[in-house]
């Protein structure tokens, strides 16, 4: 039998390999097609005025009928955020996932204006599910929010473990660990390839379990004269439930503020996964009539977000909560990559304000939720895989990633895969055993800019020019001339915005006018065909002109109205 | 005799007091002023375009004959920046400073086309130099560029002393440590004010030695098997001594690329500050014939700056120097904040060559030039002053510092003042004892921005509209008028960019049209006064429309040309 007709194996990334975000692999089998993973990556700073960015879905053009369901491994934005983008696009196959991720899901899908509703269906981490010719189970994983499980791919090619975001905590809060005797028990039946978070992958040792976080945080809280103010992000859920077990604990009270972190502590508590002992959270108008000693709010904003609550508070701009002195603020989260001097500026304005602020660069007060170098290590000899992939992470982290499975002495370094986005990967029989290959072909994986209601529609050129108009401003030059004689009507119009202050600059834009009618009268005669030749010699000479006068380089529309 | 007469000795801070940079002190007694540093700092992110900010010299403005130096204590941009925008803007009094950092004055003006030549004393750590009234000394500190020192002002009130930046380093490399016998003795004699650098008042314990940078640096260089290339800043003259030192010892030749740091070694060598072996530096042509194990590459570019060589030598762009597989690519030096995702970009760059990377998130590859919380305990025990003003910092860095001040039980918590740029201290005798306040009085010390030849001429009008712009881009209205019957000529004309690709939104653009005309009719019959409501109307009616639309606001200008 030729080999051309036996199906290969093939495994795709789409995203989160040349990033931190918008994850989302495919795994196919002849006319079989999961997904894992439906994630949003926030912009980078090139990138003036978009939302955020979602993965590229041009292969799957075509293609709808093959996808046999969608399984997402946890609900935060970077691996759920471009579902409402992208589902009915390829026809809305079915969502597998857990139960407080489905409500993650859910709500956000509820901002959008969609006609077709998603159709999910809620896994226990004992389900075995068949999707085409392929059988998925799932793995407890720590992770900082509940309910997050890594996948087990059985395909008829081998096996495949996709962690997702995972770290091994022995001691998480509220939560079991991970489960490592399904992962140990794979290893001994044999996997073929594991694609292994690599976010953590540059941090030495064990990652912090949530056990001394707590602990830190509770010494803190009980030594604090006044109130706490205790901001982090609104899907760390188990930092939420850290501090609601301190406040029992040392007898105070929890008000939550932050529409977002509301939000998702309803839906935990809701389906259980946040345990809230008797009249522990209060609406911060009561919280605010008790004494000092006896408050913590916990809120929205540890980044320095413009419209949070912490920012609010430290503007002075909050309808309820003032800052008074002795009161202690908390920032307990990383500080994203691009956002320290928003949080510089934040720390400032509440130490003006009279605040004592503890973070993460102080003391522990805060972990991620990735694994460090051992856990990585662990994850790989646990599961002692043929050929092994690191995901989720910059390029850079790949690559150490990568080191860890070759110095682990499991995996043979030709059989590690640092991938691109959209490079494809295949795996097939041959003699009785499985052969891998990251082969050089590449699917369309580019960034897909979302922008208000515009989906992809932002080009390259639409954010050179919004650059440029950032770096200098933009001066347009209307010339208003007659049809017929080539010659202007009028003095030129100008309108420039971020250039100089016009209203300083009288000076300046005289002699600009004076430079536009000198070139348009040596032009002279003129046909209309010469427009394009007046416009090219107006913005060149004038921009030399402008810059020589300021070293600026605004950008130069000529425009010509002819009447 | 009334005290209204007795002069007071005043201390204003004209800039780092809310910020990292600027720095610019004043120190004034009766007609006696003088001042230490005069730097610049980047723009914060929500100041696009902007090259630097400088301190603002209002209150110096008619106080020009009584400004009796200028001391700089060492020469990095942060302290020395502002000198060629400020200099001849005071009557350009005489500079002090050390040999050092009057060469790198010096270069810095050279880059300026200034009519008048600074006149700059170079001064030893035994001078003692009387300025009007204040008798002035130095100390040595230890910092990462050699020739660093703090500043001992005596004045008819009391002693105010100035640490510049500083750590202290008991095992510096190739200096000696800083010079704590005269604080000692200062602190013997009585001092009246401290102002100490607040840089790394949130560190706890002890900077890193450049001893212990030496040894981990010293042991990826002696275990890499193929090049070394090693970026740091261009001024960090000890991290580029201890290259060449290490490299001798190893038997390496090193290679400088890149032309500040070429000009900055340049400078050092030939005033001592760098001692090399024979024929250890070589040029990068000599480099590249040699064994690969022989060769260590000293360049630029470790924040991600696009234009130097690190990021030529990633895109595979510098002219002499290609990545290999087996490179070591060494980060010296600390990342600063807004630069991470540009250096993320760089190391996945340089990954993807082939080069191993190594910085300061794995390892002590890189210490910073300034005291952490030790360091900072000591400067204030040893000098015993009787008030303290942190300078140097964010204000929370300010406020930390004031604590770690507070926690040495030798100032009281009153005699700690945490000021903001501008804000005017006051030091009087009192019944025999001085008696410092900070006052509530403030003299002008807001951002002075420098774009391109502009100082100071880029208001917040300017940024914001940059900021618009940057974020949905602009749109421009032209309405082409009888100006007789207030009818439109012709179909309106539109200019946008950074909004949408116009070549594929040409039915968004012909509905957009059709509004504006409609506007334009309904409002007939039209007087020429009522131009500012047409286009008041059409910036709210069609910004609506195209928000609706988008999403998006671009800058909407609407321009009316009258024939």
């Amino acid at each position: 039998m030729n080999n051309k007709f036996i199906p290969k194996l093939k495994i795709i990334p789409l995203g989160g390999l040349e990033e931190i975000g918008r994850n989302m692999t495919l795994i196919e089998y002849a006319r079989d097609i999961i997904i894992i993973d439906m994630g949003l990556q926030f912009p980078e700073e090139n990138m003036p005025g978009i939302d955020y960015i979602i993965p590229n879905i041009a292969y799957l053009k075509g293609k709808e009928n093959y996808i046999r369901g969608v399984i997402i491994t946890h609900g935060h934005f970077d691996h759920i955020g471009a579902i409402p983008h992208i589902m009915d696009r390829i026809g809305n196959p079915t969502i597998f996932t857990a139960k407080l991720t489905r409500a993650m899901i859910e709500k956000r899908q509820e901002e959008f204006d969609k006609k077709e509703k998603l159709s999910i269906y809620t896994i226990n981490e004992q389900d075995q599910i068949q999707l085409g010719q392929f059988k998925v189970e799932f793995f407890k994983v720590n992770h900082n929010i509940p309910d997050g499980y890594g996948v087990i791919v059985h395909s008829p090619v081998g096996t495949v473990i996709h962690t997702g975001d995972f770290k091994f905590d022995p001691t998480p809060i509220g939560d079991l660990p991970a489960n490592k005797e399904k992962l140990a028990k794979m290893g001994k039946q044999g996997v073929l390839a594991l694609m292994s978070d690599s976010t953590g992958a540059e941090s030495p040792g064990h990652s912090i379990s949530e056990k001394t976080i707590m602990e830190t945080l509770g010494k803190i809280i009980a030594e604090a004269k006044g109130r706490i103010i205790l901001a982090t992000f609104s899907s760390l859920i188990s930092r939420i439930q850290q501090v609601i077990f301190i406040a029992e604990k040392l007898g105070k009270k929890v008000a939550i503020e932050g529409f977002s972190m509301k939000t998702n502590v309803e839906i935990c508590r809701k389906l259980g996964y946040l345990k809230t002992g008797k009249k522990i959270l209060i609406s911060t108008k009561q919280a605010l009539k008790l004494p000092k000693d006896k408050i913590i709010i916990l809120c929205t904003g540890a980044q320095g977000e413009e419209a949070a609550v912490l920012m609010r508070i430290a503007n002075q701009d909050h309808k309820e909560i003032e800052i008074e002195k002795g009161d202690s603020v908390i920032f307990s989260s990383s500080v994203i990559p691009g956002n320290e001097r928003s949080v510089q500026r934040l720390k400032d304005n509440l130490t003006r304000l009279g605040a004592d602020i503890f973070h993460v660069k102080m003391m522990d007060v805060h972990a991620g939720g990735h694994g460090f170098v051992d856990d990585l290590t662990e994850m790989i000899t646990l599961t002692k895989p043929k050929y092994f992939i690191p995901v989720h992470g910059n390029h850079f982290m790949l690559k150490l990633h990568g080191d860890i499975a070759k110095n682990t002495n499991l995996v043979p370094e030709k059989n590690i895969f640092i991938c691109d986005n959209g490079q494809i990967m295949e795996y097939h029989k041959q003699d009785e055993t499985i052969v891998g290959e990251l082969t050089k072909r590449k699917v369309p994986a580019g960034h897909v800019m979302v922008d208000g209601l515009g989906v992809g529609d932002v080009s390259n050129v639409v954010l050179r020019d919004r650059q440029a108009m950032a770096e200098d401003g933009m001066f347009v030059i209307i010339l208003t001339m007659d049809g017929k004689t080539g010659k202007l009507v009028s003095d030129p119009d100008i309108i420039s915005r971020g250039f100089v202050f016009m209203k300083e600059s009288k000076r300046l834009i005289g002699q600009t006018k004076e430079r536009i009618k000198r070139i348009v009268i040596d032009h002279d005669p003129r046909t209309s065909s010469n427009d394009t030749y007046i416009r090219n010699k107006v913005r060149d000479q004038i921009g030399q002109f402008l810059f020589t006068k300021t070293q600026r380089r605004p950008m130069i529309l000529p425009v010509i109205i002819e009447i």
